[in-house]
């Protein structure tokens, strides 16, 4: 066969694999948004089906040679299906010394830590869950010792907990990241503390004013609109937690979910969920040609999120844009709020102990923590059980405060169910923005593009120099081609420290 | 293979053909709520994956050697496995002297006939639809001539039209609908003439005051709860037109649609589909095992659907169960009007060209017209270049309106694009609802059971006497069951002359 067959080969598989994935992303959709409590048993059957037929495709024998066959000749191939063949290879490397029944044994571990974790969240009992993180830590340690190395791989592995990063944030080390981190605690807490010394008074009186779901819905879709999301490509739901589907070149779902008493928490998820939105929306058509879609990492796609959720919607040109909006929408929640004390209360700091709900400047000593205590899990160095001590001291030293349960501290995330070395892509998304937002800077004022309502040049911009490569480099790569400079969080820590000096006066 | 094997083997096909269906189900009711314009096309793809997996396995020979041996030993098997066994050897019947490519030439017609519809429509010139529709004819009655005679079939076939009605009505025939028809036309038109010539005033300033989507909404959450609808086991979304989607056991979903200047639409569109959702959502459970729930012909689910939304929905005993709900989501609306000003107005009679807006007394008219049209053109007793004139010339003598144009009047149906047959499936709902109308008075007063918001008890009532045995017997032995009478348009005559008479005082 030759290489073009070869190619042709895999295509057709890819192409077949996409509409089983299409069909599954819609039941997944559906499943978030508008099935009904107990049709959700049946509904399983149905992703367990497609799934099925997926997994089939996917270890289909013919496929897999040709797929070797291209990764082979690839100097034979254009530059896009060159990504793909290694793409396809890096895929085939990883699964390759994993047995059907090592696979089942795997998720067996995942699924009961699941379970188990469901419980000793809801007993807020961390000792329920012990066993099962005990299993998890050993099932990825042995995941990694069953890896193929790949032989075209940069990054330099220096412990097993390179390797479960490189599984969330391709290329990413220990090395760049111990370093990170400790400059943003060496920045990030006492300047927190100052925050926390400070006199500064922020109104937040309006910010728990009951608004309808219609109300919210209506402002949902105007910053959506404002942002450039294009809604002939797409749609906006809602669901219990929010969430971004890219379940088809031309159909990319946001959600997002009204709570009467927080305006701001739709608002700002909305604007979260758009940036991931714009994101899938404008990937170069080519990818989708060659197969080559999957190559963001979580933190590039966080970034882009975090971008406009902090970067752009929590900005005075931003607020500035869109309080007439609010005015209209919400008038019994304005009131007499000017555009100033708006920009406090949408800025305001407050430590305290659930990740998901907390401020920017705090939000990556969260990640922190966590990060230190996986690490330590991983190396040996800390042992399960001195987990919630660990967690405890953390957090006083860190953010001042001391959770007052196991459900408020060491058992609010799920993501230890299932692996470690997830949570440091949240807090690279914020470094990697940091540093794009002031290339972006040199090209134009963007507080006043902002504020005169120019969002469609911003998302132009960003298509051409932040999205555009996402695929095909690995995200240090990807920020030095858009910045021209290394991976570095001074820029993110700088721009903290500018911020909420001003803000609060320090 | 034994019989037990046998349906062993066909229970382990359905199953799996069930999970496709359902997967299919959710697609495409996701493509009429939610999909994204452009989104379409990509969906058309997995649309087209499922069912062709689903025509795989519906065509596997085992799967199809097994349904002939369990009909083969059918008095080997329990009462629902025999109602399957008939079920699976009619649908092979139906199919088995039809090759693919007939099949495809087949759906070649009815595609391009539904192309022209669309722009004759437009244009508003049946001219450009008649060689479509001649197709359209030849093509049904090709059908008819392939079809394998079913040796178990009570149905006294007496000619092609009898056969075409069969595909959507078990067991109806042109002798039972021309003896129905002619009886309706004798009693509907001369009470409609005093209606027309009746000097009654009717208040329907407050029909067309604008209100919100988040209001109707809000109206249909609490209607469907009214009817009793689970939404633990069901959901409502919106689409261009309402519809019912029995997407699995515990997964039944309505549509409406609002529109901002006629609240009314949507009221009885949520009745109507509620009332589908209601025969969906209490079928026997042992239905479902023995994959037999595709036996309910169309005139049964209309009967359900337009017992709740014209005898149940336009009562005045469910008017004034609702008057001050309506009064509490609409106050803009409401205003002074009495619940009888409600009730006339719900019940208002107007003679138009649009069959899908027509009013209960003029519908079954609107579906005589096209009866005697099809029938005319199956028999040759008239050729489709005549089609417009009888239109004109039928809804002249039945209505008193001759409509302006073909957009409003041969052209506003899409049915005649894929088969004739379907339209009296329409009008036999209200003669079966009337009949089981006059039974279930029998056991409770329906008007006070209705206004003291007893509607779980007429659920309960339904579900044991009008949906438990639907998918097993066809609609005349059904009826029989229910009333213990033979079918007939009696009653639902008999209703309408008792209720325009008294509401226009005739």
């Amino acid at each position: 066969m030759s290489t073009q067959d070869s190619l042709k080969k895999v295509y057709e598989n890819l192409e077949k694999l996409k509409v089983y994935s299409h069909a599954a992303n819609i039941v997944s959709y559906d499943r978030q948004t508008t099935c009904p409590q107990e049709g959700m048993g049946e509904q399983g059957a149905v992703l367990a089906l497609l799934s099925n037929e997926a997994f089939k495709l996917s270890k289909d024998e013919e496929f897999i040679k040709a797929c070797e066959d291209i990764y082979d000749h690839r100097e034979e191939l254009d530059e896009f299906d060159q990504v793909l063949a290694r793409i396809e290879h890096r895929d085939r490397l990883a699964t390759k010394n994993i047995t059907p029944e090592k696979e089942h044994e795997f998720s067996m571990v995942f699924n009961r830590a699941y379970d188990t974790w469901l419980k000793a969240r809801e007993a807020s009992d961390f000792s329920q869950f012990a066993p099962s993180l005990e299993a998890v830590v050993k099932t990825v340690k042995e995941q990694v010792s069953l890896r193929e190395p790949d032989p075209d791989c940069k990054t330099e592995y220096k412990c097993d907990y390179d390797h479960m990063l490189d599984d969330y944030e391709d290329g990413m080390t220990t090395a760049i990241l111990d370093e990170t981190f400790e400059k943003c605690k060496d920045r990030i807490v006492p300047l927190l503390k100052k925050v926390q010394a400070s006199k500064k008074q922020i109104r937040t009186d309006f910010m728990n004013i009951p608004v309808k779901d219609y109300q919210q819905e209506e402002l949902g879709w105007y910053l959506l609109d404002v942002m450039g999301f294009d809604k002939n490509r797409g749609n906006m739901g809602t669901s219990e937690h929010p969430f971004t589907h890219g379940i088809a070149l031309n159909d990319t779902r946001v959600t997002t979910h009204y709570y009467p008493n927080a305006f701001a928490s739709s608002m700002y998820s909305v604007i979260h969920e758009g940036g991931h939105a714009l994101f899938e929306q404008n990937q170069p058509k080519e990818n989708f040609e060659h197969f080559i879609t999957t190559g963001k990492t979580l933190g590039q796609h966080e970034s882009v999120s975090r971008f406009y959720e902090n970067r752009i919607g929590r900005s005075r040109g931003f607020l500035n844009l869109v309080y007439p909006k609010l005015k209209e929408v919400f008038p019994e929640v304005m009131g007499d709020v000017t555009t100033e004390q708006l920009y406090e209360a949408m800025n305001i700091v407050n430590a305290d102990f659930i990740r998901t709900e907390a401020d920017e400047l705090t939000y990556t000593l969260h990640i922190i923590i966590r990060y230190e205590i996986e690490r330590a899990l991983v190396e040996g160095s800390a042992k399960v059980v001195d987990v919630p001590a660990l967690w405890q001291e953390k957090y006083e030293k860190y953010l001042g405060i001391t959770p007052p349960t196991d459900r408020l501290g060491v058992l609010q995330d799920m993501h230890w169910t299932f692996g470690l070395g997830y949570f440091p892509t949240y807090a690279l998304g914020n470094m990697y923005n940091a540093m794009y937002y002031n290339r972006l800077a040199q090209d134009m004022d963007i507080e006043k593009t902002v504020e005169s309502g120019g969002l469609l040049k911003l998302r132009d911009w960003m298509t051409e120099n932040v999205f555009k490569k996402a695929d095909r480099l690995c995200p240090t790569d990807w920020i030095r081609d858009i910045t021209g400079r290394e991976f570095t969080p001074d820029d993110f820590l700088t721009y903290l420290e500018e911020k909420y000096g001003e803000l609060y006066q320090l």
